[in-house]
């Protein structure tokens, strides 16, 4: 396996090499460090590269490996984390340079499993300024940039860990998703981007963005790598005021091939949204495929999904706005001023405004949670188009022109509301070479079936095996 | 027992006589009528009285109890609810003229067990409109009065409740408590209020103030009948979003007259609070005489309380205004002024102070409950005064002139915010012969051991077997 195959290899497949010695951390940190000083100056997806501390991690999980103390599938794997979360003696930024010197005392959950789990730490990942924003914009400390196209949007606002998931600048990447910033950006680099169901894996330690939308999750290149870290990630935290007490199955145990009998439901309101011809193309195509697999593919009603863009924003905003209020007073000059502007909208939003959004969500909740008992799953496109250009305040979605930050978020901002497990995997291409994407969601807890269709899927497709042209 | 002796007796007392048909349904309806007949010119406590159909009702459970058919202790025991109480076919006003021929078609739920448990509803009770304050004012039905002094308020806003119950006008009452609405009236009538933990009795079919701290609880003259009544209408039901899924205990078991070990905690910032010496000097006698029962007093800290009003009011105003800002633009100009103005006010809190409020209040919450790691029990007066007069906006308060909602609420809102169960029972009279009360709060779902501190205390003393002057 040479350098280029070993960054673009999953951690499933790495995995059983370096547990039978066949390859070491050693090899798998320095391909990546050589694959990110290649192509950073063009993605710019770290804030913080730890090439010093993450080589000798590599060394020591060699050392170990070699005397027999292997931990498991994630043992010597490469993990970038989003720079939202807090990782102890390394600087945490949120993308932000006021926060340029913060250096914080203690790893964030996430990041504590991972290490326990003897994944090496390679850096922290570029983000869309406290996570306020859908593109990868990020003036602070540089935009994020497509690998498939440096001209294009990464997505945000984890666009960092997309670009360098889909760069194989490193095996396994987390999300922040309050709107869609996992599955957005996983999207548009054409990689795969699990945000599990709310309260499953533990917030304790990352900044907050909207404390009720908020989740956090795995950004990878295949299914299976999904299921290895959820096997590492989920599980209750009595830090998190917001986890949940629940069973932790085995996720590789869905990773079956097997969909046959599956009952997926199209809202139907997701291809009467404003859509690019060719991602509907391209979607329906991986429905057909997954019915052809076996499923049972069925169009199902989801009219208040009309009404989750502006039930969404007006929470996002209010919670946004509760929690930066200070640092809005402070240094509300020093902030990104489409983000300041923002902030400072949404401290308008009155009590009763945001109130009657809660409420607007509990019946969009139960209007979603009932189809969830006739199907398994919900399916449709990740995103209405593929990567914008950069910069851009405004796109054409089919036969419409509208807010980018309203097209991207459209498909995801639901299952910010309802809670529900939702995945985003690799489609198909535009003519363009661009990724597009198929996003199922499931039942609470349901991270299983998840995982199941969008791994049948995959296996049977070879998109997730395309890398990007830089 | 004579016709006053049936009034003032407790459905405990009654239920073994009606159950050996040594007194019928019949005989206790009429005497209850009689009494509400002669006292309802001076107390004002109902708004719909039910006559006719409550003498029905009582001649169809004596019917039913000599076929055999005793359905249990509350069967053909008066029950009267609060006016925001849902009762199919009855007028439900919830203390406005606005609501005057609303006619529900269906019983909120508590009404339906009340009913299952072959309680006879005997009317709707006079309150505070949309129960939003503490005294008992109300233009459109009357203010209501005092037993124990006319000119005196019955607090609020389950006041018609307050006055019902004291003056044996009825056996079992209702309130609903998001400021203190139980305990307030049940403190300043001198009869026993017990809110229960929050979730623990369904809000079905009740008129919400503030949904995230209203509680529905009973308003009896003895502990044995607060028991008797959560006998009934605890439990889980699916129709309230907030209603719990606990194991409901026989409540009546906690009525053992034991506190021997018992812990119980007096906040000192209780007694630091504005209060009244003369209410000092009895709670701290009560407290006395349930160390001498053999429980264990010390003073604990609880430095948060004096932020509770705050949090309380803003999370209370925000949540009333966004449920009632519709019923505002319409019908504004015909609520009581004061109400109106409370309402307007709060559709300026704005979402970002309402988080905080909220924020506050989890902080506050914590603190509380770890208290109750160490102690069983928290303690202190429910009231800081005796009642106030009526339309009085100010009152002294020991040394303290000061508002008199912010009086009233002082002691009962921080158990709204924790939704811990907290219970009120008389513990003495003023000088001039008016009620005095002592709270009693305990962990959550920890109803068992409320009521066996309130009972052991009311079993020692004579406090509830005095009866007022009307």
């Amino acid at each position: 396996m040479d350098a280029i195959d070993i960054c673009y290899a999953s951690a499933g497949e790495l995995a059983p090499l370096i547990k039978n010695k066949e390859l070491s951390p050693v090899e798998i940190i320095d391909a990546h460090l050589a694959r990110i000083e290649a192509t950073e100056p063009v993605l710019n997806s770290f804030i913080t590269l730890l090439a010093d501390q993450s080589r000798a991690a590599a060394r020591q999980a060699e050392a170990d490996i070699q005397k027999g103390n292997y931990r498991g599938p994630l043992h010597g794997i490469p993990v970038a984390l989003k720079d939202l979360y807090n990782t102890g003696g390394v600087r945490t930024t949120s993308g932000s340079r006021l926060f340029d010197n913060f250096i914080p005392e203690e790893d964030c959950t996430v990041a504590a499993r991972f290490r326990d789990a003897g994944a090496i730490l390679l850096g922290k990942l570029n983000m869309h300024q406290f996570a306020y924003g859908p593109t990868g914009e990020n003036p602070d400390y540089g935009h994020m940039h497509n690998p498939w196209d440096p001209e294009k949007v990464t997505g945000g606002s984890s666009g960092g860990s997309g670009s360098a998931t889909a760069a194989g600048q490193c095996t396994i990447t987390t999300g922040s998703d309050t709107g869609g910033s996992i599955r957005i950006p996983a999207a548009l680099c054409g990689i795969v981007g699990l945000k599990p169901t709310y309260g499953l894996v533990s917030r304790y330690g990352l900044t907050p963005l909207s404390w009720s939308l908020d989740h956090p999750g795995p950004m990878v290149r295949t299914v299976e790598d999904a299921a290895l870290a959820m096997n590492v990630i989920a599980g209750y935290d009595p830090k998190d005021v917001a986890s949940a007490q629940v069973d932790i199955p085995d996720y590789t145990s869905a990773l079956t091939n097997d969909v046959r009998g599956l009952r997926i439901g199209i809202p139907k309101e997701y291809f009467d949204a404003p859509l690019d011809p060719e991602v509907s193309v391209s979607v329906r195509d991986a429905l057909d495929l997954l019915e052809s697999l076996g499923a049972v593919v069925t169009v199902v009603d989801l009219p208040m999904y009309k009404d989750t863009q502006a039930i969404s924003t007006a929470i996002l905003m209010a919670e946004a706005s509760a929690y930066h209020q200070d640092l809005l007073g402070r240094d509300g000059d020093k902030l990104y001023p489409p983000i300041r502007l923002r902030l400072e909208a949404g401290l308008f939003i009155t009590a009763a405004d945001y109130l009657r959004a809660q409420q607007g969500r509990t019946i969009f909740n139960r209007q979603a949670r009932r189809l969830l008992d006739d199907v398994d799953l919900l399916a449709g496109p990740t995103e209405p188009v593929t990567a914008p250009q950069l910069l851009a305040e405004r796109i054409q979605v089919g036969e419409h022109e509208m807010g980018t930050t309203a097209a991207l978020t459209q498909y995801s901002r639901p299952y910010n509301l309802t809670g529900f497990p939702a995945i985003a995997i690799p489609c198909g291409f535009s003519q363009s070479g661009m990724p597009i994407s198929l996003q199922l969601a499931g039942r609470p807890f349901d991270e299983l079936t998840v995982l199941r269709a969008a791994h049948a899927y995959e296996q049977a497709t070879d998109w997730h095996k395309r890398r990007p042209p830089i």
